[in-house]
């Protein structure tokens, strides 16, 4: 049996193995792109080296005190391997990434369906292999050591490995972000991407460890954990409970390798149209798959409801992130329009406009955790999370997509290449945004229902009785009050700290405007070096203090005011995680696409008074959408990750 | 014993009335200034009346529902009579207040003593009578009826009037300050308070609406909804637990009476040292009052431990709020800085202190709620509650000093008095900034702590147990997730009631300028009316929906998914209402403060590009911290008042 799940394992990454081969025969362009190219390879990869450097001795240290602390060098062995994949996933998930996007702006010269196809295909790669990294890791250690707790070590390594990246990556992109266009765009007036900027490959760099990297292993740590919190809860009826889960992610994989070739440009010419159109068929057939495993491996539909549940949630929470961050839709329309009066009327709309679309997701899960239960019990919610999450390759696909797009269109402008190019590139780039910001849904809607199993399967090892966890209970009310401060605590200090990457850059940037000579003129060249370096110091430097906060919280509840508290916190941290995520993220992307929407001629166009509001919207949005927001998902599964590995551990309860 | 409380509530009443004619015999300073008052009081009192009388149809239906459904006339007369009081409390606060302003505007003539003292003594009328109302009100109806369901119907009256005139007064006062501010300062550079400004006005009786009425009936509310939460807690060790609370009431008027006439101005000329002594000469002797009365009467000192605990949190709040907001702290100085780099950097900054600003109440909350049920059980929690809205009266008198303060200053501006008066005004007014921010943080902390009390209460009289409310019940967290998003829904709706609203008046406030001849060059009267009316109708429409919201979703949630659900949404409203009170009452202070920070010179002060920067964070953090902040706190309280007062009706359990 566990043979069929390797093999849809290496299937995926066999298949992810064809695609690197063929995007790497494809060409490059001329020596200028390739040179620009290099350049933001050299400085990405510098990067996560770094990262990896400096994250290297507190996963060994950390794989130690596992080990010692629950007297078991498995499990401090799982963590590192785990820690190990999860760096991997981000590895090649950024590898492909800056090598794929200079061929897709050779690529787009030909046209816009030459270059969705292989834009996708580099997407692809990355789903693929992070989907193939997740099952084939769980199931060697469910191969090996069939322990489930072992197999927690192994998820809390991918969590904590994430959370960095997910941390280090989001103030990296941002303060490059912010840094470039308060200079470049509101001081200079030169555009965007323009090559005389100083800080427009950190810019570029940002992107793919961000995007790419932090979000390849923050997707990878998600299935990962699902699966093993979906396979804990499934204990509770047998062996066969513990491998389904496998399954369902080894039939969607099948499921989702059929929805790639459904990624193919219309007669219509509409690209968000061709990659729906691969989600949708990817359910489609996972669901077919989830009814027959259902039926004929654990004997009862009940299960294949349950994790119908989920893939609804994929698709509910995707219509509605699409409705309150797309363009062409009234919240956007708002938030453009009451830029007319102003920045300040601008981000009041986005604000309300971030504020109310927490409601719809949050009913829709909570009508998910009502479904699932009621088909399956606890299981059944973790069969939703898994359901939800077993699209994974092919979501993974369309986001890695929205990047690799946005660096060939960067590419493009550098180089100087025609307008035609260009154009199909922005063509390819504003699909990136919408898909973009329908995978940051699903990345939070996941991480609630993944975080929620997780929570269970803690209280179960901490052997916690419904009792112990009732609201009635004071310590539990504490936790949850702690809880829940948490991600607004966390995201406080993101912000901050994009505030202060962003402030040296801004100094650096200004510093070589003002030595280099002929550098305005375009007749000297900027130092990219320095501000990469300064960019990838500054955020290796920032992700120490709110990573101690993640670790040190859970533990230190844990043992001051027991298990029931720490329970407490962990609700907390999932409910307010949840709805700072979806305000985070969705306000960010109105304030971002209502600019792009006056851009596109609205309310006086680009240079408007509106125009400007609007820009200063986009920097607010800015950390809010790409750094606090999405670092908030790895925040609390590494607190709900902690509180499990660790539940045996807290035994004194104050109150 | 109960004459004993009586007495209490009459002196206060006494101390009250005595202070009005105090105030009615002072001089009113000359024609125009009589005029311009006249003007604001007559805008308000419309305002109120108007609010009152949309009001009346819906208080009676209610009582007629309420009473049918729960099948008690009683409880419906009840009901009625608490809403009366509601709104009598906003009335007295709001008349006195608009009589006070123009005197301490004369009074400033003669310095900073006397101003200071007179602009007290009119907070003084507000403080104390609220406090009289509440207390007499209370023990009354538990004179006559005994029965706590009863007084529970009392405090749902008071919340339910409480949330619309605090929703209602949040829109009125936001929208005209922000509409005057974008046409008048932005567009036509003319100062603030500026006679030609169409909506000057409106502006000025916003303050009255919504800083006096609201928040005078806000904190009769809390206080009320305390008192009563804390009886229905005694019950559990007996009548004399019941009737302590009043106690505790009666003698923390004697407390604030002492502490009223400790302010006065010392040599240094520190205005907020005079209020503040005034606070804490009121804790120290409240303290000794519950030591006694808990020794003498309940012959145990962990009752007074148990209140202690609240008074602590009362000035614990106090000082971490001054921190945030303060314009000489670290905080409010990062934001100024940051408005160097422009809007953008600016708005992240404070949005980054807001949400950092959250943590250290919400330790302090924990710790209380650990403290007082060590001490007391349940019981220490709702007398912790009552122990920090024991100094309601001179906490009041200190938050009303601030709106009679401001007026003063705008009415000195108009009617073109001497430069040293405005100075006196300005001096009063800069302290009237701090008081509302610290006047919001003890709002914000006393509803979580009395909300909490209760959430308790429900349970009991849902006769919910310990499991029923476990977080492993899958209701119970579908319930918190829903009952956590109703403050981000709600939120939502005020902020962009405020800026449909704002929209209206800058349309009004373009026309008048646009229509009126010689209107800019002061040789023809605005018509201020207009503004007026259009502000009102504006506010009076836009508390329909939210108010609706509040409503419905307990009711509902009740009766479809169960009790267990809504003890879950209850305790998710309470927790993110307390999140996002503090986080939005504080962002909005600390961009506030960060403009006057700028505009005393700082970064290059009035008209440099830092300012304009501030002053967009300053239009941003308005609806903030005036309008959607201060809501949240009726908000959760009446969800609690709802389910406490139907428990008995919700029976169905879905899940």
């Amino acid at each position: 049996m566990i043979g069929l799940i390797f093999a849809a394992g290496i299937l995926a990454l066999v298949y992810s193995m064809y695609l690197i081969f063929h995007i790497a025969r494809q060409p490059s362009g001329n020596q200028k792109m390739i040179d620009i190219a290099g350049a933001v390879r050299t400085g990405a990869t510098a990067y996560l080296y770094r990262q990896y450097k400096t994250l290297l001795p507190i996963v060994v240290i950390a794989a130690l005190i596992i080990g010692f602390a629950l007297k078991s060098s498995i499990i401090g062995f799982a963590f590192a391997f785990g820690a190990f994949l999860s760096a991997l996933a981000g590895y090649v998930g950024m590898q492909i990434s800056v090598r794929t996007n200079v061929k897709v702006a050779e690529k787009a010269k030909k046209g816009l369906k030459q270059g969705l196809s292989l834009a996708f295909k580099g997407g692809a790669v990355t789903g693929f292999s992070v989907v193939a990294f997740g099952l084939l890791g769980v199931s060697i250690m469910y191969y090996f050591f069939q322990d489930p707790s072992l197999i927690v070590g192994f998820g809390f390594g991918a969590s904590l490995i994430c959370l960095f990246m997910r941390v280090g990556g989001g103030i990296y992109t941002k303060a490059a972000d912010v840094g470039a266009d308060l200079v470049g765009k509101v001081e200079k007036g030169i555009p965007e991407d323009d090559p005389r900027n100083p800080a427009v490959i950190a810019d570029q760099v940002g992107d793919n460890v961000g995007d790419c990297a932090g979000m390849a292993a923050d997707v990878f740590e998600s299935y990962v954990v699902t699966l093993i919190a979906a396979m804990l809860l499934g204990l509770s009826i047998g062996p066969k409970g513990v491998f389904f889960p496998l399954m369902i992610g080894a039939v969607a994989v099948i499921g989702s390798l059929i929805g790639a070739f459904f990624v193919k440009l219309g007669k219509d010419n509409n690209i968000w149209k061709a990659l729906n159109r691969g989600i949708l068929v990817t359910a489609l057939f996972s669901a077919i798959f989830f009814f027959f495993i259902s039926k004929y491996y654990l004997n009862d539909l009940k299960y294949f409801f349950a994790a119908l549940t989920g893939l609804g949630v994929t698709v509910l929470i995707g219509m509605i992130t699409e409705y309150y961050t797309a363009r062409d839709r009234k919240p956007v329309k708002e938030v453009a329009e009451a830029s007319k009066t102003g920045a300040g009327t601008n981000i009041i709309t986005g604000m309300a406009v971030g504020l109310q679309s927490t409601i719809l997701p949050v009913l829709v899960i909570a009508l998910a955790i009502l479904l699932s239960f009621k088909f399956a019990g606890v299981y059944g919610i973790g069969l939703a999370a898994l359901g939800m999450l077993s699209v994974t390759g092919i979501i993974l696909a369309v986001d890695a997509f929205g990047p690799i797009t946005d660096n060939a269109g960067g590419i493009a402008e550098m180089a100087g290449l025609p307008k035609n190019v260009r154009r199909v590139t922005d063509a390819l780039d504003a699909v990136g945004n919408t898909t973009k910001a329908v995978t940051k849904g699903f990345a939070i809607g996941s991480a609630a229902l993944a975080a929620l199993s997780l929570f269970v399967a803690f209280s179960e090892a901490a052997h916690l009785q419904l009792a112990d966890l009732s609201l009635l209970k004071p310590g539990v009310v504490i936790g949850l009050f702690i809880g829940a401060a948490l991600p607004f605590l966390f995201s406080s200090f993101l912000m901050k700290a994009v505030g202060r990457a962003a402030f040296q850059i801004v100094e650096e940037v200004r510093r070589q405007f003002r030595t280099i000579k002929g550098l305005m003129q375009g007749k000297a060249q900027p130092d990219y070096k320095k501000c990469v370096d300064i960019t990838t110091r500054a955020a290796l430097r920032e992700f120490i203090i709110p990573g101690i906060l993640a670790i040190s919280a859970p533990i230190l509840v844990g043992f001051i005011l027991g298990p029931a508290a720490l329970g407490g916190l962990l609700a907390g941290s999932i409910v307010t995680g949840l709805l700072m995520a979806l305000f985070l993220a969705n306000s960010g992307a109105a304030w971002d696409n209502a600019k792009k929407y006056i851009e596109d001629g609205k309310f006086g166009g680009k240079g408007s008074d509106a125009h400007k509001a609007a820009v200063i919207g986009d920097t607010v949005g800015d950390p809010c959408k790409d750094t606090a927001g999405p670092s908030l998902n790895p925040l609390i599964k590494v607190l709900n990750m902690i509180a499990l590995l660790f539940a045996s551990l807290f035994i004194y309860t104050i109150i």
